[in-house]
């Protein structure tokens, strides 16, 4: 058994994620790396106190660059807001820090350019947190397209759907509101919302050369809430583009926060030459498969219930037919990077993956903004 | 071509029911035989004049005797209440007429014992309307099972969910409401929905050797429409009765007027040893169906959209994907009857299988009164 | 009773749905008028022969402008491949014939455009078989928008998949397969299934202001069946496009014919601030709702059975819970066509609005072409 | 903070599972106690120290009634097959030790009813591990009776459908496979699920009056594990039974491990006058429920995403949308049991609730036993 030091910095929705990750993996997964909860870190002393605390980190920071200083920590796990991923990555890798970094990976794709760079440099393991990779129907459905059961693909379509800002007295800025200020978020929907959809989409179906896009924000103004004033809203509320992909499917993507009666509904659907796939967030466990191989008169859409013990991951858990939640996803993310250390083969996606998907993003933006087609800038092939 | 001149007796809602698919047969399926509608008949000179003219009857009578004593009628229709299928059908067999008869078929097996006596003496093609065997959906359960697709069946569950007597203020008897009113209906929800999950219960999986019942009325009074008073109610609400089956496997039936959420839910399962059905009627172009021989990881119940041109019935109506509906299985009904005529293999369920259906339900109210396990009378296999 | 004689030129897949539509109808709806099933149209003189005898029409005739030119005729039905309506619904307005026209209207919005100048210059009545509009869950969706139940629209979305092309071996043209042939078919997918998104949309949700949108022909070269050489496929397989609705919500639509598992799955679902809808072709019987104002604990989305009495057009059909199908579309159609006789408030989609969906179809096209945004051509609003 | 030092006896699936909530419940809910992983026990040293091992318990016992002589243990959690529970519990008790035991509470319910008066006598907080009771949408669903929404019950039916011993070549008893065995287990599918699904319903729905049970066992023997030898089978393989509730409604229940296709299919459904509620494990983080009351065009079944933070126990975990698993039901078993103990109103099921299971359990194995109704002995309600 080899510990591995956690130092996080960031205590809000991913930090609890992450550190529920840390503290479950070794109880389900046989793996030779063991995570440690060395230290958390946050500027508010009492709220990261309480946060250690709850969690079991054995100390606290303050300053993140001090926990970057430290000798006693192997990683450092980056769950902040996305206009600090760079500065704070940068300084890490520097360090011969390992680094997981929450998703979309820069701020933008020039931020997320340095933040390979620098990794790259320092030969550091790194990854991002794109979880929804790791949901083990996901996991199924890129195992099919690999062994080649759904033939040439033809379609690609996924959107993310979201309510939770529809009501115009919501303010923007600070705190968990953080992903309504452009200035902390770099932009809306896409980059928060899309980015998953695209992450996924680059790994199951290979990348995307150009993509057409408009983008909208239906309340033009919100209080915000660090100066007090009523501001203009810099984000998009909802984004949707078209596209192709290299390997000459069609894809059609969309986002936002404004379709009632969705609270996270991030769906995909691939239609290929013999088979197709569905899959959405809200019944995370399960999985769509048709098959037009299966006998005529009984050929029909299958749902899955990906909870078997030859699923990925499932074996590790209950028993079948008992459901797993969003949280696993971390704990398969966490176990995976682990795998990936013992074995000498890295995890993805790393942080070049992330720069492929923040491409994505970049160019989506840009052809929202000009009203026309857009290519997108490709990341070498490992 | 040869006609076949239908005089009907009823124009209520099964009296519609017929009537259209008499008038739709000819136009979708290639048969021998086509329906004329020869005479409508009920008491009410004005409202069968009304729905002959509707139809298209060349003529009514209302003297149901006088019908069945015409010369240019070759099929009696019988869609009146329960209590009064016996008489007519005996009337038609012995003057020679072929008979489509509603279901339940008698008042009681007792009746309906008298019925299949007259049309086996006279040798007039026989029918029962339980159109519910004829939903292209249910028909491929039936290759399925036909085909030993299934293997060994362990269970049969069946259910037939309403909620349209819930209210304390409906009343009971005439018109519509005959359903309610024992006189006329022999009993509730067992003639009249059950018979329904026991007619194809038999079809599908075979005869039952016994049965333990429960029977409930929720409302004890209501006013009766014919007396104008309060009276006591004599129908069953809701029943509910565990079986063996002949073949070993084990039977649930359930059904009740008082579900509420469910307008008409007819729901049947089947679990095989290899595989397993489910069907409903509330979206009954769909057949669920689950292969444990599928390859392992993509195991699912499949849901089949029965519209395919190989699928039962469906290359006579439109184009794979388009849905059929509820008034469908009785057009196939009469084209089945009418193939039958052409080819001299009768369709079914004829009287003698409507006779097994009415010996299941007398031992199902039998065992509900004595509170005892009770055996069911057997129809000799043919 | 008025007698509204009939005259249809094709007996194809649509020329069955709506000779099915005619008869029927005056079974289900009480109305004034009564179609007369006089006369039907084609070619080839034994195959409309049978259809007529099939079907009931009185008469045949094999060239189209002596069907238009009979005294006997009231309503010319168009029911043949897009190349040949508008000549023929010129020629019928001339002869002061009302039209029922197959969408979409015209080849292209030119010919609509002469259509459109042709009825309004005769005064003849008009429609265009968009039979989705008529499906009692689409019905209901418009009564709830209508209602204001879902406050500002924010996002409409709607696709129709099909998968009934993916093998290379089908080839295009000749008989059923027209709809490959681009010369009779002027496009692919875009104006044989995104017409009927686009055409449902103007209705539900206003005019479309302008769209990008994307085309694909995967299979590039199929048999020509009235060549009998391969030849370059001219149609579009697959069409997906953006676009902004006059009343600033955002659309996404998509049609294909490669979609693997789906036979003929229109979808449509509409977000608006306090409301949701969504629909399906595959389960046409039944509408998803989800209100925001329900109770917080349980708000879900409502799987709506519409079959009940109060529903659209469901009172003229069977008893709550038993559910039509497509075909049932056509006899709504005929059924408010023939009120708008009698009313003298015309039943809709009228030849203007059918012009309306071809502008925005050949907008579609055209950005497809250009790989920009293109502005769509308005109709004068009624 | 106070601790709960935990002594846990047995290392299997629910040793998992209980483990796992013992080790979560801190991080996600504020509580004064916190459980402290003191200990575990079981036979087999290098299993029993493995075990602890990877959950972190400090210390093991090889013999359970040095784990109960223990002084630095507060509560033993009995984790082994039926037949030790009550010779456990009852020395538990003795020692004065709070106790979580497994379910059903007895080997049947003459062994129950001591370990009650053990429990009374002793005066120790007791619970049972009926976890189903604590998935949100159960609790949603008794939140909604105890309102009063559904009104007057008329139905209530669960099932609990597996497949996994269906194969003739599976073995009996010993290790993982004791629930096949009767002399571990006490009875088949009748203790081991349907005494889930009588728990629920006796919280939900009232006391049961009587019951007519069947049972089956399809495969006769079977290779025993313990003794390497074919034996016969003496567990119920399916159970089925009607009865009904002391309120006056009808129950319908069924268990099987012969429902091809349903890994662990645990449904229920209530029908009251005004609402209706389904619920099935499968999908756990969803209700489906049903109100008359809603306006009659958009009635329908709701899927209510049971994910809200205002949805029990989901505000203690992530945002809305994002769905738990199965292993979350345990995690709020510790969490109320905790609860109770800091406000002095213990959480059920506690010993007495396992009892009136337990009575019903007899009664249905008497009732299939005898072929006839039989009573079910009350428990005092509380």
């Amino acid at each position: 058994m080899k510990p591995l030091r956690i130092g996080i910095i960031g205590y809000g929705f991913m930090g609890r994620a992450h550190s529920n990750a840390y503290r479950k993996v070794s109880n389900f997964f046989d793996l030779e790396y063991q995570p440690v909860l060395q230290a958390a870190c946050a500027r508010d002393e009492a709220k990261v106190k309480a946060f250690a605390e709850r969690w079991g980190y054995a100390s606290i920071e303050t300053d993140w660059r001090k926990l970057i200083a430290r000798d006693d920590i192997d990683l450092i796990d980056i769950a902040v807001p996305n206009n600090l991923h760079a500065e704070m990555a940068i300084a890490a890798a520097k360090a011969g820090k390992m680094i997981l970094c929450e998703k979309p990976l820069g701020f933008d794709s020039k931020a997320a350019e340095k933040m390979v760079a620098a990794v790259t440099k320092a030969k550091v393991p790194n990854m991002v947190w794109y979880n929804y990779r790791r949901c083990p129907a996901v996991v199924l459905a890129k195992q099919l397209i690999d062994e080649g059961k759904l033939g040439r693909i033809f379609h690609y379509r996924a959107n993310f759907l979201q309510d939770w800002t529809i009501s115009a007295e919501l303010p923007q800025g600070g705190a968990a509101l953080w992903r309504l200020d452009v200035k902390a978020a770099g932009s809306g929907v896409t980059g928060d919302l899309l980015a998953h959809c695209i992450d996924t989409a680059l790994w199951l179906n290979g990348g995307i050369k150009d993509v057409s896009a408009m983008t909208e924000t239906f309340i033009k103004e919100r209080k915000h809430n660090l100066t007090g004033k009523v501001e203009k809203v810099g984000i998009d509320d909802a984004c949707a583009f078209l596209c192709h992909f290299n390997n000459g499917s069609l894809g059609l993507f969309e986002s936002t926060r404004y379709a009632r009666g969705h609270k996270a509904l991030y769906t995909l659907e691939i239609n290929g030459e013999h088979a197709s796939i569905r899959w959405d967030l809200h019944d995370l466990h399960r999985l769509q498969w048709f098959d037009h191989r299966d006998e005529g008169v009984v050929r029909g859409w299958r749902s899955i219930h990906v909870s078997d013990s030859d699923h990925p991951y499932m074996k590790n858990w209950w028993v079948p037919g008992l459901q797993i939640g969003y949280e696993h996803s971390f704990v398969h993310q966490v176990a995976d990077f682990l795998k990936g250390l013992e074995t000498g083969v890295p995890a993805r996606p790393d942080f070049q993956d992330g720069l492929a998907t923040d491409y994505v993003v970049d160019a989506v933006l840009a052809s929202a903004k000009s009203h026309q087609w857009k290519k997108v800038k490709q990341v070498k092939q490992k």
